[in-house]
């Protein structure tokens, strides 16, 4: 199981999109976290354009919030979880049995 | 029909959540629209916030791009899709036949 891709403000979408892509015919899905807006947008392209490279499957993406701490300090991310449309995965969040 | 919903840098994500929730009610399905990385993180907010709203679906987003004309200037901009998991609607992009 990988860990959750990190995207940056400087990650290169295509480059991010082959990775999700490798990762989705692999493992079957794939978990980006980001932080900040700059970030969320390289990874939100990302996906789009792996839904081109991946295109026998419904590539769709199902956002969320995380805490994270990062130097002892608590950090807001998201998570951007990708896979096919009709794979169901149990996604916990608050009010939502999967 | 609604036209796709437009979300901007300083829109709010909760009022955002609250009309996607709306939309998705009575449509089945809702389509976002944005320009620039401010906007998207607002938007993509949203959709993990309406995710909370309308938690007997399981909301997700499949985002694509789009090419729009703003005073005859072509721009760029990200559509996402929202709607539950199990609805499936034809979507068009390059390479993929849904």
């Amino acid at each position: 199981m990988f860990d959750a891709l990190k995207v940056a403000t400087n990650s290169n979408p295509n480059a991010v999109a082959g990775a999700i892509a490798g990762i989705i015919r692999q493992e079957g899905s794939c978990e980006i976290q980001v932080i900040g807006a700059g970030a969320l947008n390289q990874a939100v392209k990302a996906v789009a354009i792996a839904r081109t490279f991946v295109s026998e499957l419904d590539l769709i993406c199902v956002p969320t919030f995380a805490d994270i701490e990062i130097n002892g300090l608590e950090r807001t991310a998201m998570r951007l979880l990708v896979e096919d449309r009709t794979r169901r995965t149990l996604v916990i969040t608050p009010g939502v049995v999967a």
